[in-house]
């Protein structure tokens, strides 16, 4: 018998216990771990659920109970996560969590510290919600030289995106009805600025390059500038729009950036829709691979947790290797990388189009009937810096998105 | 240093060679594993070619040699493949393979025979090529009570179906088109029967609901009765053609069948085209979850054995969990399982349609203007006896094929 911890009783924590509770015997017959859930630590009361018989209030209880091998760490928020979780660690128990936000910020610590105390610090639940992504990271794909991550990392964008492609509705209008259904928070900014998956790429990145890429370095823009106007000549091309998170490996270095990009159809990313969440990888040896699946909510999320809680169960007082060096991966500036761009132009496509060729070189023109006084082109692919000093250059730029193609 | 045998310089062993030769620094530095191949066995000698070095023709030196902690079997075939995997597994050795028909008939054997003697037998690169899905399935998702997989498993097929659906060609024209672009065997039978894709099933589904399923009861249809006509229907109804391998938890119990199947565009199998292959998993937890990517091909296959052989290889002398009981799961009769079906018949809709809906109750009819002089209907789902005795029925009834929706 394994007995466990969980900090947080709130979505993914009480979904912990819900999937620890219904599946116990499905994962003690195929594991061979026999898992309980000792404690709950929460600061509210649950009065009438079957939870009050191992809450909790007091942290001390659970970090010194020698009985505790495994802690879950399911409260969000840095402070006192981060401390719990660091104390836990230091007392020979090993951490599991979902908690992006730490892993993203103390990562690098909580790792040491784990390793100094003989334990693993797990946290597959922290980057595509219950999608298997880490592991394979860290265990199927050793053989390969990691080229790129690309993923559709935070539901909520891409909700919101999938909404105003179906409806043809506007950003606003598309995050209302997010909020409304459960799938936006009533302040979205950490998803739809694009930090949530900034987060993710940069745990993600840390895995597949092997150093330390911190988050406060990758360049990150939402998609609170998308309007439907973008959608229709999205439309217009076959293509569709996502927040991607993205990673690649070039001959000049490794960066890493979270944009709204294009995605064209044969991309497998290009029908990833609504709350799914999906991951790109593109190996040297592998070639392209995609991991699909609900990247957000109660139950998934708590799948994933509750796979790191069987294999610290299996690997009690073992160091799990999912992990990174700790000296930090030094990104190649924005400046240098290369994209393609879809860049909107005031006026009449005829008129501007030789000043627009003088600028850009060739480029690809496209137009929406219904929006007349307009037109788009998508450039050759191009060096962010030169392409900053080409919409400088541009009369009558109206705005831009980066294309996945 | 640890020391690797690859018994098989053909694709996929040679491919073996070439990633570990290739990714060795990235190898060591991500995973500390300081992997030399020590021997390469054929029969054949390779002239020029820098195996020369290392090749070896006598089984014998490889499994007397106990500087040789991982044996590769990438020979295919059963015999000596089989032989050769437990005499090394006898030896101490770990032995990671791609070969599906050993894993298929001897699995239940080679692991309790690795089991015992302290080794591991793995065989990520036996189902869907470098798609890691068997780590995942037996690692990340112990959290789940599986309830359904599904995978696209085949290339060939897929390569196929998908030249079918593009350019309107036959089966045959598809097929001698795969053949030349060295997609499909000479002797393309245990592709497009289905007897590759129903050993891969055989093997995800024993990893998935944890007890050995014998490939030999899997119900199994390959794709040569499906026509250019058929794919016609196919469009008119949004859906595309895919040969699929599937296991399913019902109330009554667990089947597995490999058959044709229309799959919907709201299904993420939907568009897996050409070679690539995907598998879908159901966790009762999860949700729908999806493992995308290369299916064959020399290197990705061998990118997947050689994840194994750096677990292997960080795992020296242990059993690793990736395995299932040897008790055979009993599975549901083909009668007993419930599907949906499209059905052709020859006649008019409109003179049919009483007596059809006699048979089958209520049913969707699909018509194609190119098709005169027949029409199809999809039925409500019903159990496979319940439809067979319906066919029996139908005048003039043309063929099938079941609904993945």
């Amino acid at each position: 018998m394994v007995k466990a911890a969980v900090l947080g009783f709130g979505t993914v924590g009480s979904g912990v216990v819900e999937v620890l509770t219904t599946n116990h015997d499905s994962i003690k017959e195929r594991s061979g771990a026999d898992i309980e859930v000792k404690y709950v630590l929460d600061l509210r009361e649950f009065p009438g659920n079957p939870v009050e018989k191992v809450l909790v209030h007091d942290f001390n209880t659970i970090v010194n109970d020698p009985e505790v091998d495994i802690v879950v760490e399911t409260m969000g928020g840095l402070h006192p996560a981060y401390d719990f979780t660091k104390a836990a660690l230091e007392a020979g128990k090993t951490v599991c969590t979902s908690n992006k936000a730490v892993v993203a910020e103390f990562g690098n610590e909580l790792l040491e510290t784990a390793k100094a105390n003989g334990v693993s610090y797990l946290f597959e639940a922290s980057c595509g919600g219950g999608i298997p992504i880490i592991r394979p990271l860290c265990t199927s794909l050793t053989g390969d030289v990691i080229e790129e991550v690309t993923g559709i990392l935070n539901g909520t964008t891409n909700y919101i995106l999938t909404k105003m492609a179906d409806d043809g509705s506007s950003f606003e209008d598309a995050l209302k009805e997010a909020q409304a259904n459960g799938f936006a928070e009533a302040n979205p900014e950490a998803d739809i600025e694009g930090h949530d998956a900034c987060r993710k790429i940069a745990i993600l990145s840390s895995l597949a390059y092997g150093h330390f890429v911190d988050f406060k370095e990758v360049q990150t823009e939402g998609i609170t500038k998308i309007t439907s106007d973008d959608i229709k000549y999205a439309k217009a091309i076959g293509a569709s729009i996502k927040l991607l998170a993205t990673s690649r490996r070039t001959t000049d270095g490794i960066y890493a950036m979270v944009s709204p990009k294009m995605v064209a159809p044969s991309d497998p990313l290009f029908s990833v829709n609504g709350v799914f969440n999906a991951i790109f990888v593109r190996g040297n040896m592998l070639g392209d691979s995609m991991f699909y699946g609900s990247g957000a909510g109660k139950l998934p999320t708590a799948s994933a947790v509750v796979g790191d809680v069987v294999d610290a169960a299996k690997h009690l007082h073992q160091t799990l290797d999912m992990t990174w060096r700790p000296e930090k991966l030094e990104l190649l500036g924005l400046g240098d990388v290369t994209n393609r761009f879809f860049v909107r132009v005031n006026g009449s496509a005829e008129e501007k189009l030789s000043a627009i060729r003088a600028i850009y070189g060739d480029v690809e023109v496209v137009t929406v009937p219904e929006l007349s006084g307009e037109f788009a082109i998508l450039t050759a692919p191009m060096k962010e810096a030169a392409f900053a000093a080409a919409a400088e250059k541009t009369e009558g730029f109206i705005s831009f998105i980066r294309l996945n193609f």
